[in-house]
């Protein structure tokens, strides 16, 4: 049986990286000294990155039994190992084949979970796939395109445990997916091909959360951005901030840069593909498979990170800032679940209110940033017919 | 009687200005060719200004008897020459004493409406207040301080007539709020003071759509921004956006221009305005009475506009093809309130999404911008649980 | 003989608002205590309003016998009146006709001036072509369409006073041309059309100090912005800055609102007009005569302001503080002429950099902005050749 | 005698990058096919990454010989044995020590070369200091702080061969400098981090060409900027674009993040570390030796990369494209030198402005960017008095 990790030695630099990403999640500190999780078995499916591994570690501080694993191209060997040194269970190599990230995912099911943290719901759909939910009290997802085929799954009947939409608090949402991936993707997308935005046209397809963040930062960092949408009052939004807007078709011939972040399969396809200019590079924000169809690639485009989310194949995934607040949400969830699950119906929850703004407050806390309160005065106009 | 106008001669004025505005409003004008009002009685509470005038002629084209009346602050008696002379009835005088508009309004009311469109809701609770709801089908109010008062009433089982929160439409709000009161609230402020704001501390009570949209333009201006609130996340969203957030009193000190975006009085107080130094302006973007403590306002402190909605009292209000899509909403609310208001019950109801989605694709229309369509193999994974 | 003001009764109004820009003018005020000009007549050719008559009070409590005239499109009646009942000789009306704007100009220089401050450089060139320079030691000019034909007729050898270059001054252009032209042509423009520019493309003409100014705020505002040039540094750098750079004529035809801010004659002919669409608008920013081709006018197309200054016929100029600057470094170019300007060539001639830095450290004072001095060891380090 | 390369078996890596790079130098290319150095000796020393590689490479084409060195801290071993490889001579490992760095250096003046392109002018003045200028024709500076120094060799009398001015090329500094040293120091600073600016205080000390281009990208990344300054009119430009400027020590306690952008060296002391809070970060862009005084940094503060310039010592420098236009200058340099070095004098030169306008038309070719061209009717206005 492979291994969990690829090389233990690697532990020492892993620890410095999750040290110094710790240094930066003070809402994540917070919460980790309030948790209980003694006994329970909680799994995790996320990248494989310092934050992460922060997560990782609150809950195994907080008295659970944590498995980690996450697909190949998401690992931080270095990071794996130092977890794995540090008592998590980790099941993720960057040297994995897809059979062995599958069969990661299975070994993991098997432990017997209390709840489980997942990125995408591949491995909720394998469980469901597998029959491995027994014992299974929850799951939380923490991405748009995750949690999709989940809310299609309870139309139909078909989910059997109760999941919490983390990506729909807004400590997550308002912050991750705007400004977390929005910066990162365009990085990533620089970073890789070692060219600039100023002067360029970069097309993004789709303008929910993700690509509005996008669109934001490749202006910011001088592109002309062009939008495409099917959604009139996203359209109309896009508009009024300044952008193009324009059938995907018809803005791919004047791309430098074109991003999808739609989350929905086939975005873009080899018709647009083929549309575009010799050097145009293709990038996924966020992500779904066959976002962008790789079958088909012209010769002179390039699509970054073989159409995988580009920031989480080809960099660190979202700032650490963000982040502290996305794992925090994820904290709680765990805790709501194992307290709760038991209770909640089968189908997609949106995390309790008072655990969102507690997070919310958190941070805030710990920026320093002071809020004002109404005076009486206000209280009784908001309360009155006046 | 007071005459309903204040001077007839001013009418080719007047006339000059709806016709230029009515050049950039092609959604109303597409609109009004489908609108059937024949025989009813509409009355219009809305700033008389060129954009307003443009709906209050497109009701009367449809058939329908229009009444408007304004505050004396908020006429333009050459437009209301104009409509005068077009068969409207026109009761608004800029030299109307609040005596006077208080008349207008009840003098409208008693003549028997089917549909009241409000500004602030004003009227709407005089019709209340003073029991002339007899006949009068429904109402239309277009903003979010308005609609505030309304709801408290509706707890309180107070409502009498249903009520359309045409500023909760997405063609209006995300537009009209964001941008055009954006815009015109910081437009106004410039305007009135002949300065600037590239250097200048600027600070925003209240981090809703209006406060977004002026923090957004006065930052475009130069300025360096600083937002007040009392929401974590609007706390959060803000900080995300790069501005300093701070308690209110804390940030007057240092307070070139201060914007109340609150819609919520007594939100600058005597001691905030005391806090701040000699040369500072304070504005109010919105706004309900009392919103800044007018009674109490230090040498060397302006309270622009007597402390009233700065581009309404100062200005000509939002831009005009902002109000296109504002004023499309709204006859579409007439419409729809004369047609189903009698089976709607004394709450405030959204707009139904179609008539608010029909808003936005003729706006889109009008400016030739063309959407994407998702292919049957994006419906299809849409549609799947992968 | 037609009075020098159109109506004195207006002077309370005039009084006030001038009284208001001063507050926000403190470097000027600084220089009025340290200036003396007694016994020197300087006539202004400035745009008449609050700001440039603080010029006029400053110089008169200098002692200077000061003459005032400006064309009538120019001319605030109050703040004309004002100057008047203060002693200031005016000679500028707002119903003068050309043939009075040109007289006016006329008796001022036949006052026999010290010192003429100009705007266009009008001014200079009529008392060249009358013959009328006895007595005159030099003049200031603030633009830098106003310093073009002054620098070919120093190249012609027919320049016969020393002219100042205020417009060069780096406290000046850096500002002036900027951010005042900049915001203030952006603002008039909307301010004369009720429209917005979120969504709207905008056409600048000239990538110089006023094309950035006005391509930046338009940006700011929402718009698209495209620039044209005729000069590769500036289309570069505009690429750079994230706008599209075309020629203008292919930039015409999709285009909302089109800047001139070239300051050359016939940059917007009637084959540009004609390419643009129903309801473009076309505004100069700046400016020189003939700078639209206004002969030509297809319906539809509408040039504000009949092809003059945008923000200067239309509002008020440019932003007090922007002016506290600009104004500043007339009242020492003034000084400095009267001075030194017996001694100087008959040439265009730069503003000392000392006067223009005096400039600069007060304004930064009057902010409360502190520099950083080099310490001994950088000093040391910038003095080396390591 | 160490070996020049460090694994000539990563030259296929190498190759790969410098070609992928090339497919974005379009300037370059077209300069390449017109160049002849046939028998001259070029020594560059450039950072060794894929761009700098194309200059190599274009001039071994043109008929030149060419040594490489560069120090160790930025050398991409890959790239050294693709240019070994392909013929040049290479003299720079990433394992160099500073001994090893010097030695490579001497031995590259020792080969006898006619042209030296330098950066930073380390070079020029140990070939200065050693007497190893026999042959040298002259060099070519491509930094802001590696002029300084030869300047003050200039006035000394102390400069012993001709210098060009590369870096104050305007194809250079007002790209190189603003956008591609802006932009790169800033991500390659979130990239060693992890971290984000949105809501984050950047500190940027220096507002020259780089200061102006790290503040506006960090800006446009959501970071409130604070700049300090030593020089009034840059410190009044940073306060009207909406900067705050602060003395240094002062900016420093609120800081998360400062860059130093004044090639001036002790510009960060220890003082001002100790001022700054937990989990501060401090980078240097551009950059000379001792800039940040890393002797003496409190825990709790970082300096990245020793406090050399981050985007070299850490990231691959500027974008492609940006450095397709500075390298295309340095082209031109090398070959200006060899045809006229001989009769320039021992001083530093400007580029002569046809070759940096060549190649900012090379680059708007390139681009597809289309100027305008003056009428005649236009240039009979410019040339005339009017």
């Amino acid at each position: 049986m492979l291994a969990g990790i690829r090389d233990p030695s690697l532990r020492a630099r892993g620890l410095e990286k999750i040290s110094w990403a710790r240094r930066f999640m003070p809402v994540l500190d917070t919460i980790a000294g309030q948790l209980d999780l003694t006994g329970r078995r909680v799994g995790l499916v996320l990248m494989l990155e310092p934050k992460t591994a922060n997560l990782a570690l609150t809950l195994r501080d907080a008295g659970a039994d944590v498995i980690v694993t996450c697909p190949a191209s998401e690992v931080a060997d270095d990071v794996a190992a130092a977890l794995a040194h540090a008592g998590v269970t980790v099941l993720a190599r960057s040297d994995a084949s897809p059979a062995d990230d599958r069969d990661f995912a299975l070994r993991m099911l098997r432990e017997g979970l209390d709840v489980l943290v997942d990125d995408g719901s591949r491995v909720v759909r394998l469980a469901h796939a597998e029959n491995l939910l027994d014992g299974l009290v929850g799951a939380a997802e923490e991405t748009t395109s995750g949690l999709r085929p989940l809310r299609v799954m309870e139309d139909r009947g078909e989910l059997r445990i109760p999941v919490l939409a983390v990506n729909d608090a807004r400590s997550k949402y308002l912050f991750d997916n705007v400004h977390g991936t929005g910066q990162s993707c365009v990085m990533a997308a620089l970073d890789l091909t070692g060219l600039q935005l100023a002067g360029e046209v970069c097309v993004v397809a789709g303008y929910g959360y993700v690509g509005q963040g996008v669109a934001r930062y490749a202006r910011a960092l001088g592109a002309r951005v062009v939008v495409s949408e099917v959604e009139p009052f996203a359209a109309l939004r896009a508009h009024h901030e300044g952008y193009e807007v324009l059938p995907l078709l018809d803005a791919c011939p004047e791309a430098g840069l074109v991003f999808s972040a739609t989350g929905v399969a086939h975005t873009i396809t080899g018709e647009h593909l083929r549309a575009m200019r010799p050097g145009a590079v293709v990038a996924v924000a966020g992500g779904v498979p066959d976002e962008v169809e790789t079958g088909d690639v012209p010769p002179g485009v390039t699509v970054l990170a073989e159409g995988e989310c580009v920031n989480c194949a080809a960099a660190e995934g979202n700032p650490i800032e963000i982040m502290d607040l996305s794992l925090a949400v994820q904290a709680l969830a765990v805790e709501h679940l194992v307290r709760r699950g038991h209770a909640m119906a089968h189908a997609v929850h949106l995390m309790p209110a008072e655990l969102d703004e507690r997070v919310a407050r958190l941070k805030l806390r710990a920026l320093g940033i002071g809020l004002d309160t109404p005076s009486a005065r206000q209280r009784e106009f908001l309360g009155s017919g006046l």
